[in-house]
């Protein structure tokens, strides 16, 4: 695998803009993959990230029981296979195969991470008690990885109904803040 | 003011696309605003948001006391101001006056609208249970703006330190979702 281990300090970065995600499970010997654009980061470090799944998503039942994920991270190139991993339900379709993505073994964790993404971040679920009311999952992010060759991600940012935002232009200003 | 009513059914549009959001609260008969970037859609209609406040933040109190405030989105014409915002604090500065931000009269909740952000969602707090331990408030939308003249607004959206990435080029996929 052409990534680095990206120290987990700096995981705030990736997930800030807003980025539509694959989120991978692991349950009942199968790997499976949802497209979810409902996340915020919640602490810096170790970095602690909300994510909002809705209980019909086959995802749901399963970071519920196995309390693990990967969040990996696309970019444009990946736009049809998200777009797909959102309109099917894993309980019918192994989104891998269809989609061409390739599961790779992640270090922590035992659902896999996808190669064709940029980044990847391994994660356990930290709490569960915002999942009855609000289906909130909050997730410890405990390795993550990058391919430091992709220095302006193309990432997507989902306006509604199949309407993307990619990424552009790259600015910076002076600022004392994280 | 150049802007429309929008229907709550369409707030999730501009909030999933992960903008950096300026936060208007108003305390003690003063208003203020902090710059924001840690927040998710949690509900589509009513709009439900989950937004995540340092305690730090002068803002943090004022959301707590009068549980209102309102989301402000703004475009890259407004990123020095935007940087601004969350470089002071409101415990010294008027930052309207400093950055030249226009306050305008919200219509169901105390804390303005900024005229310069092309959207503004009127927002009273529906949760404070996960305050003391995560600093996530979660708001309803009650009511929301937008310049039907901004149809792809640069939104800003940060990666660090300073840094932004402006929204660029629009595509859309065939989607059977939201």
């Amino acid at each position: 695998m052409n990534k680095k281990s990206l120290p987990l300090s700096r995981v705030y970065r990736l997930l800030e803009p807003g980025p539509v995600l694959l989120v991978t499970t692991f349950h009942r010997a199968r790997a499976n993959v949802m497209t979810l654009s409902w996340h915020t980061m919640m602490d810096f470090e170790p970095p602690v990230v909300g994510c909002v799944l809705s209980e019909a998503n086959f995802s749901f039942a399963a970071l519920k029981a196995t309390r693990e994920c990967v969040l990996n991270v696309p970019t444009v190139e990946l736009a049809r296979q998200t777009v797909g991993c959102g309109n099917a339900s894993g309980r019918r379709v192994d989104k891998f195969a269809r989609f061409g993505l390739t599961p790779l073994p992640a270090s922590a964790v035992a659902p896999p991470l996808i190669a064709e993404c940029f980044a990847n971040l391994e994660c356990r679920v930290a709490d569960t008690r915002m999942v009855r009311r609000y289906n909130l999952f909050v997730l410890e992010v405990v390795k993550a990885w990058i391919d430091p060759a992709v220095t302006a991600p193309g990432t997507l940012h989902h306006e509604g109904r199949g309407a993307f935002m990619v990424a552009g232009e790259r600015i910076r200003l002076p600022s004392r803040k994280k």
